[in-house]
């Protein structure tokens, strides 16, 4: 009896950090006002396919059914055609829309390292702002987000009517300019010029790769590539990087003009969150505005400037392993070992709980096999409830990774526990 | 674009409501212990399809699906059946293994209702133990959880084991004992006359029926109730309810010798949680021991006693209507609305966050248009930063509900929002 191939089971360190990423990203969305949106795992084949979506790539991988009534139904691939979809139905929301989401995916794609075919997405989006100070509150989420969560980070952000201007300044034709930034969106994973090669074989002439090689290698500082970039670049498209990057003034933050990201569908700022200091090389968080996609779904074809963010929380679990070493396998705290003293410990464990210290129990009077239950679980304290300590009014404290213990009169042992 | 048959969006109080109710699930299982596991919404078909799963019956609401390697896979229809898989490919897991988890399950069913083919369950079992201790954790677990969320409950319980013996005291064949079982099932929805007849529909003769129906109508109070059926039952059943009543002693419990619970694979205890002074008839929450069937999944055929509670998330969240109006259909406190004074704001909102207190702002300078979104959004407080109000270091809150305005320190203004 096996897993479905490309899927597994989440336990031990592994679930309990997952969920502590979970709390904390679900804490900064509600932070920034986000609030949450649930929609279902299964969607019409239709919606998804919607030619407005995430394209034909994107569709190969859906997951297929059909229901009893013989409806056709896919496993959403994303959490944004989703959006889409509910702000679509529901004409009358209150814009700007701010939503959360937090769920599973599903890709029937080829198997790579660390690639599932069912993974968890946590997205943040607004609905309905055109402003460049929604799009610099993307990049303000994740710097809040990775502040709490651990792993220092870097962002690297860009605009695609930069990218598009700087394709035209170079001489590329119109009718390859998609596939010229597919190209480039390669070049910090493979290099200069595996890209010019890429390039030149997609039809685009020596001069024109030349050209926007230069462009795209600007140094500097964000300001000197600002102004650099304003005698290539219309002002306008110039205008939303610099507003974006004055609203998120960090360190952190990067101006990349080589930064393209793979999806058709953004039309202005695009951003990529990457752990520093880490042998993980792929982003842990990314986003954009796309402007046209909702719009395209909605009936009355109102238009919806949309910028969102989307966490990948396998990548960012994998991430944050000195955590996992902390959270330790077990979320019990206290595990309380009654030596014949069921009713006093039962007492104990009650009051420990109404204390919100997780506790554990075991009144099996098998002492010794408890507390090898206690060591192997990773549960960081066992307390020995013997006749001898009851009738002193304390309890026998052991700490499991150092063996040290301790007697903690019965009164102060919830105080024991919140304090250390 | 519609949601596909039997499936919803979730949004506003509903949404708001639904994180708390599992927030405070997922809490009260970690403070008993419980460690989070997660599972894949993907199963292989044949483990789902297993005989020792879920049964013909709802075998027949499985969605089933086809990766692009043809396998046949399926959508869980349950927590269980996952559990019961991941127990058996992991024969080094510690014993008793205590989990919870919390997720979408998939029933391809008709819809009545309040019923949805995706909705949500939130389960904890103890696996490997044998101890009425377990059972008896999974009563306090639903106080417990109940006594947090608001709503008043009452918890029938009862052993499949009694159930078993007044069969066959009563002289109804053993072959007719499953049937039996399931008839009784309904006394409290159908009534006693219903049951009667399903009874003698099903071949009972009518001695049987009218014995039986005497049993499982014995009145009085727990204890009562168990010194009249030591007279009918063998000891060792009545001990174990006995026993699970002394350690969930409390007077929301209540011995039902007519409880039944439909799903055959429970063995011992069954109990079900019930609203008070409700108009929701239905379970809210509801489990019991099943000793038989992870067993059998397990290669070596060891024996898994098991005991386990399924909250059931949907029913509890349209149960706490009072809980939604006091949530609003926001997360956010405050919402700050720059009238000119955009850094200043600026600074208020980044100040209110590193204080946790959920802040959204408006920099538009239509104050007419961001008051109206305030109102409407359900956000309790708006904060006007005016040049009047941030000379003299202040700013103006206005509670959203009364419409009463006050003026703040600037200095004050996260105490403000944190008391009140």
């Amino acid at each position: 009896m096996k897993t479905a191939r490309g899927t597994r089971d989440v336990y031990g360190e592994d679930a309990i950090v997952r969920q502590q990423i979970v709390k904390t990203l679900r804490e900064v969305f509600e932070l920034y006002g986000y609030n949450p949106l649930e929609t279902p795992s299964l969607e019409m084949y239709e919606t998804l396919a919607s030619k407005y979506a995430g394209g034909e790539e994107i569709l190969k991988e859906v997951f297929k059914l059909r229901d009893q009534g013989n409806r056709e139904l896919a496993l959403r691939y994303d959490l944004t055609v989703p959006l889409a979809r509910f702000v679509a139905a529901n004409p009358n929301l209150k814009m700007p829309y701010k939503r959360y989401a937090i769920g599973s995916v599903f890709r029937d794609g080829p198997l790579k390292l660390g690639r599932y075919r069912e993974f968890t997405q946590c997205d943040a989006d607004v609905v309905g702002s055109a402003s460049m100070a929604s799009d610099a509150e993307m990049i303000s989420i994740a710097l809040d987000a990775f502040e709490r969560l651990g792993p220092d980070v870097k962002v690297k952000v860009n605009n695609r009517k930069i990218l598009d201007a700087i394709l035209e300044n170079a001489g590329v034709e119109k009718g390859k300019a998609e596939a010229a930034i597919l190209s480039i969106d390669k070049l910090e994973k493979f290099g200069k010029e595996a890209v010019e090669k890429e390039l030149a074989a997609k039809g685009i002439n020596a001069a024109a790769i030349k050209k926007l090689m230069q462009s795209i290698s600007v140094k500097g500082s964000n300001k000197e590539k600002i102004e650099k970039l304003k005698k290539i670049a219309d002002s306008s498209s110039v205008e939303e990087i610099e507003s974006v990057l004055k609203f998120a003034a960090s360190k952190k933050v990067e101006f990349d003009i080589a930064l393209a990201r793979g999806l058709a569908y953004y039309t202005g700022t695009v951003f990529e969150v990457f752990l520093k200091n880490s042998e993980i090389k792929s982003s842990v968080a990314a986003g954009g505005r796309y402007d046209k996609m909702i719009g395209q779904f909605a009936q009355n074809k109102r238009e919806y400037p949309t910028v969102g963010i989307s966490f990948g929380l396998d990548v960012i679990a994998d991430a944050m392993k000195s955590a996992k070493k902390e959270a330790g396998s077990s979320v019990t705290k206290a595990y309380i070992i009654a030596i014949g003293q069921e009713k006093k410990a039962a007492e104990i464990v009650a009051k420990l709980r109404s204390q919100n210290i997780n506790t554990d129990a075991d009144y099996s009077g098998k002492v010794g096999k408890a507390i090898e239950y206690a060591d192997s679980s990773g549960i960081p304290f066992a307390v020995f409830v013997g006749k001898k300590e009851v009738a002193a009014g304390k309890i026998k404290v052991r700490d499991m990774k150092s063996g040290k213990e301790k007697m903690v009169k019965i009164s102060a042992v919830k105080d024991y526990f919140k304090n250390g």
